[in-house]
């Protein structure tokens, strides 16, 4: 099986070397000279026979929709392309169609398992027409573990869509550990918390691979010393909310693990300055840098 | 009419100044020997004449407890205590149980207002037996303003209950703003954030008191940069949780608005500690102190 | 003052009404043909003297972008648009964008006040170029009330997206009210929720308007007995939590009240019988359709 | 080894079978007859050899403090009561104590694992003195799997407080897979629910115990049809949001998953009602059965 590889950072590169490691040909294609086997997106359409199946991993938005339209003037009627970044589900839908005047297939495959995938496998989870999804159907399976990890989730757009999902359920649950981790950690009464989470591993309900990455974390670090507590979110977690909103779909667990990450990186909150200043205006109390005498403890508030 | 008034700190003491404003006689104690005109509980007994009617205005907890339990020692039956600060409201049901013994009466208070009250008048809610509140009442209506906020919203308990969730709804109607206020001044869209709140005072859906300190607020720092985002929450916002946790009733609002003061206080968060730490792990990124690239942007998160 | 108004439903028609009682001439259109003063747009065009001003209050999307196209071949250079109705602040940038083309001025209006604003006027918040909003402020003025309720937001888009910040807001607040007027309700302890929140008129910090309908709509019916719990949302509720999400602006209690009414829609959450289905399967209980024994109520859950 | 189990129901008849298969002496009493082996406590203390260890699995509050009541009154010095219900830690404190008087061990212990844990064996939180946990231990470490699941978290309270904690981050998750479901289920672009879940278990970071669960729900009853949405809760949820309240530990996502919980049990939304009411009484629209035109929607809400 052959096929081109856009885009070779940690992801599409260690996907590549999964699919060699098979027994697979990849051309491949980056920015940076040292990690390309070709010189351009020309060139790789050229070294690869027809049909041809490229698959991108180049970051989303204007990267991902700049490459879909070289490649629409590049490829020829019955190639196919896989978009495994992380685009959007409108994103898809448009590129697609734009390949899809020119006979070119697409698919948008969303891809999960980070650095331990080439080892492991990824779950792949793809959306497009069933035909262009059978196309690319061999390279899926060679990147998934040999149990499972593969979904034909619908048409295009349903990759990305339900792995956009899976991240906010993702951020839901490490959200859900992290409050219960800074709860054990603020009570005077458990003097264990690594040891615990540690015993969680077998026999709980809450046993997982966050839960096992954390009990690595912790065996690095056990009091987080070293880890400032700001966290960024990526675009996938925005999207899941808004989706949840456009949906009508109430979704407090995940949209407030994403409030508490954009809450992590402000050194001050306008919204606090405000409860502050009111607070200041009602009670009469000064309000100071290092917080007011409790205005509401006081009768009257 | 002559009142006993026992903590004569920026509630009880204008709450005394109000009622002798109006021809009532105050007879009151504090610790600072500034504020009294007794020198403690037993002469402040000794002052008024039975059946006396006692106000306690002094910090919830163990003040309040341990005034009531020496008041159990100096008053006689047929005396009142009119509890006025912000006990829990099981707290009530234990100091009426143990005044009733000695025939002496009990009812509780919820006072608002602040600092504004003196002069416009506070809003009371009372919770006592009928025979009770009918006892207070007179000093009750001269504290309201004319024209309302009073009422008896129960049993013992009851108009500390009623305050307690009248402080839950401030939280979640201050956070409103509060959110609102930071939507606005985030945006790259609004002009001028004050002087849209000033235009809200008139004709529209949120005109309301919090508003209007708001915009005092706002007129004195148009963009509260004197004032730090930290705020303090009372024993009140919690007790409200907590009683709908008890009660099976979904707070989401007043919860939130309770749970953004404790982040406020945090210089940094446990939690998101996790967060990081887990993002770290399954991303391969690097944790630094000002923030990693998003790890969950790239492809495979 | 010349005024032409598209839209003469509940808004538009008392709007139209509190100018035309001020001794200004409003010129109406609307789709019903009993409402309005002329047959189409191009009459309505032609019935005001240049530079004409055209309010319109049409439903937001389609029918106003339709409206302003149409105005766009009807008016010329000079005229001035006033979009009043809830555009999106996106869509306002659009419209202004293609005015322009053709030298006709755009303003957005945020209008509040609902069907008290006749009377008591209006609060006006607008965005657009300064000239544009010299032109359109006589009639902004007379709408509001006299002692203020008019803000220049700032450029196109900033009326209508700060009328959808306090959109927000009042999501906010009325679910505040409403969290605790549920937990008054459930409590043993309070005898007279109705009186309760008509007591906090006075000398509160939660007095405000929507206290003042929420008393009005419990003297008709102090149980709410009449009324579902269910509620709409607007599609401002929405926007402001998908531009809190844009903006990284944490917004937890404007998020809440929305989901609180997206649930309140539902027969059955989709998401609960996930939950119940989960402890069914690891407490081993049987899922009813009236609830099931408490299976994490029993160790080991 | 000999230890006497009281309460022989789910959790506790497994453990003690899980015991006896591993070759120690079990003698069991319970409420039920058929259960039993011996006919009351009484019994079952002569039965046992001192010193004795006795595991208490009755119902948490009242029927657990009765139980260690009367043990209290029955054992001797040097004998150990674990108590591995779901008792509050506060109740902990109190139990341990008055059994210490009469030199009592007690240990709390918390236990996951459900009905699967007789074969994979349990989860193990512990609290208590060292030289009490310790003469514990050889039945702690039958009771979990060979590769850990055991915990001595801190003093007497540590175990049920951080099985308390468990079972919080527990709802956080449930809550996290089920918004994403409705999600995906409300979206019309996936077409493939229970499939893409199924995915899920392979190579993705949302792998865990739970979506093992899920996916075996989602195979017997792929649109969950016969389940209602109607999801108890149990008290160690409420303790959680609780504690975390008492500690000043914003818990957003426990907390939301717990109000989901309340929220699925009730018929109609008192909350919601007053959310409709004022909608009703400033948008000027009919209160209906099943729901008004949207009031915000219209302009001037």
């Amino acid at each position: 099986m052959q096929l081109g590889m856009v885009g070779l950072g940690k992801m599409g590169g260690n996907m590549a070397g999964r699919l060699r490691d098979k027994g697979h040909e990849v051309v491949g294609f980056d920015f940076d000279p040292e990690l390309r086997d070709v010189a351009d997106l020309a060139e790789l359409v050229q070294r690869l026979a027809a049909p041809r199946t490229i698959w991108l991993m180049v970051p989303a938005g204007a990267p991902t929709r700049e490459t879909v339209d070289r490649l629409a003037e590049l490829l020829e009627a019955g190639d196919l392309v896989v978009e495994g970044g992380n685009s959007h589900y409108a994103d898809d839908r448009r590129c697609a169609e734009h390949l899809r005047e020119r006979g070119i297939g697409y698919v948008d495959a969303g891809v999960s398992g980070g650095v331990w995938g080439r080892q492991e496998g990824y779950g792949i989870m793809v959306g497009g027409d069933p035909e262009d999804v059978a196309r690319g159907e061999p390279v899926f399976t060679e990147l998934t573990p040999d149990e499972g990890g593969y979904v034909k989730a619908g048409g295009v757009g349903a990759g990305h869509f339900v792995k956009m999902v899976h991240n906010g359920i993702e951020y839901g649950m490490m959200q859900a550990f992290a409050e219960g981790y800074e709860l054990m950690a603020a009570s005077d009464i458990v003097d264990d918390v690594p040891g615990t989470f540690e015993s969680w591993r077998e026999g709980t309900v809450v046993r997982s691979w966050l839960l096992d990455l954390l009990v690595c974390a912790l065996r690095e670090d056990p009091g987080l010393d070293a880890i400032r507590g700001y966290a960024e979110d990526s675009g996938e977690g925005r999207w899941t909310v808004q989706a949840a909103v456009d949906h009508a779909v109430p979704a407090p667990v995940i949209t407030a693990a994403l409030f508490a990450r954009f809450a992590s990186r402000q050194d001050d909150s306008p919204a606090m300055k405000v409860v502050a200043a009111l607070r200041n205006q009602f009670g009469g109390h000064e309000v100071t840098a290092s917080g007011d005498d409790a205005a509401e403890n006081s009768p009257g508030s």
